[in-house]
């Protein structure tokens, strides 16, 4: 879910200094207005360790905010108060009144995470206390509570060299606890292990009233900008926001706002190819290797569940037919998915295809898919807010019914650029027997093109889980997209079967 | 949560005879409505064993539906085709169409309380499915779904006696599996630990959008009615509901329609009473049982939380009274409970209760609670109906973080009847220091007897849990009222402290 993260975000000082002053009087504009409607606070959460700095995000939060209406919470463990009553006690007591904002730099993620990290309370006592963080959290939502809540976060990398930075400087300015230092070392040390914990605490608790925004922390200056400018953003939406949708949900772009941030499509190189030649050499191999792997004794415990997207014309029933071609027929269906059926509308959207799952032993193929809902819906507004948000949670949760069953998901995204788009749009146009594929929709979507760029972008941001990634696809050369996908199936069935 | 089973619930061949035509045409009537409308489904679930008579109770919905608009689902365990996909499969494939109703007779909760009982899952294991089956209803629901959730019920001794006389006509009309009849000699044996399991169930997924019924099945004609009534009211009432609240909350009575059972409140013997002398001696008993108590060192982990409510004149402070007396004055707070400030209204609405939580070794007591939202403010329609179907939800969730700390808590509601009241309020009329003690507001309650008696009624069949059960206190007698409530007290006491 961190996919996002590891392209590189940097505002450079002019950029930073020409935006603040905007921001800082939106901020205080958007808190003046809260404070007159009062109806609702906001909850703010900065988490991650403080040596990627979170004091930081949170001071220079506060230096731009009118921090009269600002309760910070920041105590890491709870005091002698708060240990004597009921857990989240402390964390009622340091709720913002309604109109004004809590700043949590220490929210009710921490303490359960570190003691289950740490080893100091099991699995099942874990899954229990995010229980209860979600229902308090579902509680003030369904109140009206704004819930916006901040991952940061940095690579493997980035994360030791803060922690040796980190140590050389620590008789600085602020104060790290000791035992702040501790859980630094543990989730640095057991990197991949934290990160997996931390990507299914992410999971299971980011939902449509109260998400979580990763975002990369490589850059303070781009930390602290896209923090401030979604709190921003999502204050002025809402307070523009009618009607009473029950909890409200709360749209951020994953990595903030889309102007100052890198889309993870632009971090692709399109301009890898393949000649011919190795094309040719690279298919023929990784096709036998499928039909392999498809026919092992062990793939009769499992199946495959294949979703195609990506931008039209990108060349996904290309590779779909060169996946086939390696498959018995018997054992694979593909099912193309257009706009819903009147049977389909008369059930809820995930149900056409629960329908269409393959049996033990068999691959289903989505030439599109359920993630039409966060993508065309979204961006046509066919779907209202409130569903296409839920539907990133809903997501996850189905995929990880399959993920849990054994199913193997593999997700594609074949992306081109707007001119190699506009180039084989033409070419379909002039050839007789492709010209069926090429209709008015498909120019209006282009007109669309960067609210598509962004959708994708949150899409793979929130839906892209270790037990169910995305596969970016680079796909203008037709020969290069294909080998890839065919690559990418064969590794993961092979990392699962094994 | 069980408390209103163990009131007799009979219906006789007449009254029966009579509700049946009307309900029927009733029924047909929604379903017509509802098949028109074409805007939501109807999930039915039918729970409970076979041997108490879930699949009589089908028969008979079957028999009053029309059945052409009626999908049932009654397999107890997955075919092959179910067996080779996820295990929501099988329920998603046999969801009714928007309009219709999905009659289930095995759910999603069958499997993993099945499962669970018998040992085959771990708790972690059955935790993730109950998570699982949560989902899937909030999934329904956000779509629209109307979901109703019967779990039929009867005492041990019934159970037991339910499945001796099963055993002797098992060869009759209809077919009970092998497997079906082990889980119910199991749910028989163990009849305390599954009764319990089944009510941390029933909590943890009873939601404002899909209600658990529970429905006392002693008698076939009360029970049969009760369901259909149920179904058909929430029917009528989705029908006429305007507005989109998402999802939609159900409203419905615990046990079916308020003119066909009794409430929890009728089944108390109010002419209970102690002689002064009687009074005296078990007051000094039980007062110096409750200091000892809680100057014990065990006592020095744990606090308590007394709640009182009843019935306006019940005697509710000189209860209170004779309770603090027995208290060492630093360790007790009592906290009346008015109608909500400024400061609370600007806050969630439990906020005002968790600031008055008791540290270790305290206690505080409660004169009127966060109870007024499913009583007065249910009522008199203070609080929307969104906001206080959720609230049941979000009590149970709150006590049980208490309990979980090791709070102990106590909940008492002091009952009066309508005659006794009238007596009380005149007599304080006349008593000048007591007038100040009865308000227009007084009368006007009274006025609402039976909207609060059904409250009431709710409130201890939603709310009463093992852990933090309620405690109905016959209140015509102050006497026995008092020495009830600190006997009450002091035996929870002891038990926690053991």
């Amino acid at each position: 879910m961190f996919e996002s993260l590891n392209i590189e975000q940097r505002i450079d000082k002019a950029e930073f200094g020409a935006a603040e002053p905007e921001l800082r009087e939106q901020l205080i504009e958007s808190q003046l207005s809260f404070l007159e409607a009062e109806q609702a606070p906001i909850i703010v959460i900065l988490s991650g360790m403080d040596v990627i700095g979170r004091s930081e995000c949170g001071k220079q939060l506060l230096s731009w905010l009118d921090s009269r209406h600002v309760r910070p919470f920041a105590t890491i463990l709870p005091g002698e108060e708060g240990l004597e009553r009921p857990r989240m006690w402390r964390f009622w007591d340091a709720l913002p009144r309604d109109g004004r904002m809590g700043l949590f730099l220490n929210s009710w993620y921490e303490g359960p995470f570190t003691d289950y990290i740490l080893g100091r309370i099991d699995r099942e006592q874990y899954r229990a206390r995010i229980d209860e963080a979600v229902r308090f959290e579902r509680m003030l939502a369904h109140e009206g509570a704004l819930i916006l809540k901040f991952m940061l976060f940095l690579s493997e990398d980035q994360t030791l060299q803060a922690l040796k930075k980190f140590k050389r400087k620590r008789m600085g300015a602020w104060k790290v606890s000791r035992h702040e230092m501790e859980i630094s070392k543990e989730f640095a040390n057991r990197f991949d292990e934290s990160l997996e914990i931390l990507e299914e605490l992410v999971s299971a608790t980011s939902t449509h009233y109260a998400p979580w925004i990763p975002v990369a922390s490589t850059d303070a200056r781009y930390r602290d900008l896209t923090v401030g400018q979604t709190i921003s953003e999502a204050m002025q939406r809402r307070l523009d926001a009618a009607g009473p949708i029950d909890p409200v949900p709360v749209d951020t772009n994953s990595a903030g706002m889309s102007d100052l941030h890198t889309n993870i499509l632009d971090s692709l190189d399109l301009s890898q190819t393949l000649s011919q030649k190795e094309y040719k050499r690279e298919l023929k191999k990784e096709q036998k290797r499928l039909t392999k792997l498809t026919l092992s004794k062990k793939f009769e415990q499992h199946s495959v569940v294949a979703v195609f997207e990506g931008n039209d014309a990108a060349g996904k029933g290309g590779s779909i037919r060169r996946v086939v071609q390696a498959l018995d027929p018997r054992l694979y269906r593909v099912i193309p998915i257009a706009a819903p059926s009147d049977e389909d509308r008369a059930h809820g959207y995930l149900w056409r295809f629960w329908r269409h799952l393959p049996r033990q032993g068999h691959v289903t193929i989505f030439d599109r898919s359920w993630y039409g809902r966060v993508l065309v819906e979204r961006v046509e507004g066919f779907s209202p807010e409130a569903d296409w948000t839920r539907a990133y949670e809903e997501i996850r949760s189905f995929e990880s019914e399959l993920t849990d069953y054994g199913v193997i998901v593999v997700k594609f995204w074949l992306a081109i650029d707007q001119q190699e788009q506009l180039q084989r749009f033409q070419e379909r146009e002039k050839t007789g027997y492709k010209r069926y594929k090429i209709t008015e929709e498909d120019w209006r979507n282009r007109e669309k093109w960067d609210d598509y760029a962004r959708a994708v972008h949150d899409m793979v941001d929130r839906t892209g889980t270790s037990e169910a990634p995305w596969t970016l696809v680079e796909a203008s050369d037709k020969y290069f997209a294909r080998v890839k996908v065919l690559k990418t199936i064969n590794d993961r069935l092979e990392s699962e079967l094994d």
